[in-house]
């Protein structure tokens, strides 16, 4: 995945129309960079072997934890939080939001659990 | 590097006192999240094995290549560009400029040349 120019995380963001749904932009070394638009609640899930990176371009996330003490992480536009690997976590917005996202390359959303949301690697590079 | 609470790279790269000296912020997997504020000119120099992802928070920074074809690629705020592995590249800003890095732990900044400019990981993690 060679990139060719700059890409604007924030510009592509905006331009996806399904919820939940990562969308991969480019690579640097075994890590994918991805951009989604949310707006609800994703469902809880954890992954095992992975850190899941969250930077938040515009709106607001809250990334609730299952090791959490003193409420959920609230991430506003600029900010960023590592959830490590292995924490079971979930993700939720109240108004909509652009996340951008950096994970393995071997890393599915939705964790060890499939679910409806669930978006296979192969569609999210599409 | 266990993340506490969010971290506004913005914010953080604002603070920093130090030209060209990146300070190390997280982690996910086996990348570190950086963050520079830059201005003036980097030396040209390669990272054999590991890619260098550059995303620009405010300003502009001109990325030189050694097989850029069409001069070199211009980000601006919001824009990502990823540096292929063995590529020679040199980074420039002419106004004050910040800039998150996405690289692998390993990876250091003037690649394999030691210059003045040089900064060891333990400096960044400082």
């Amino acid at each position: 995945m060679l990139q060719e120019k700059p890409i604007s995380l924030e510009v592509t963001g905006a331009a996806l129309t399904e919820l939940w749904s990562p969308r991969v932009l480019g690579q640097v070394n075994d890590q994918y960079i991805k951009v989604a638009k949310v707006q609800g609640e994703f469902p809880w899930h954890a992954h095992e072997h992975e850190d899941e990176m969250f930077l938040v371009l515009r709106g607001e996330l809250h990334i609730g934890r299952g090791d959490e003490d003193g409420g959920p992480v609230v991430l506003k536009a600029g900010e960023f939080f590592v959830v490590p690997r292995g924490v079971r976590h979930n993700t939720s917005a109240t108004v909509e939001t652009l996340v951008a996202l950096i994970e393995s390359v071997t890393t599915l959303h939705t964790g060890g659990d499939e679910t409806a949301l669930t978006r296979s690697i192969a569609e999210q590079l599409g």
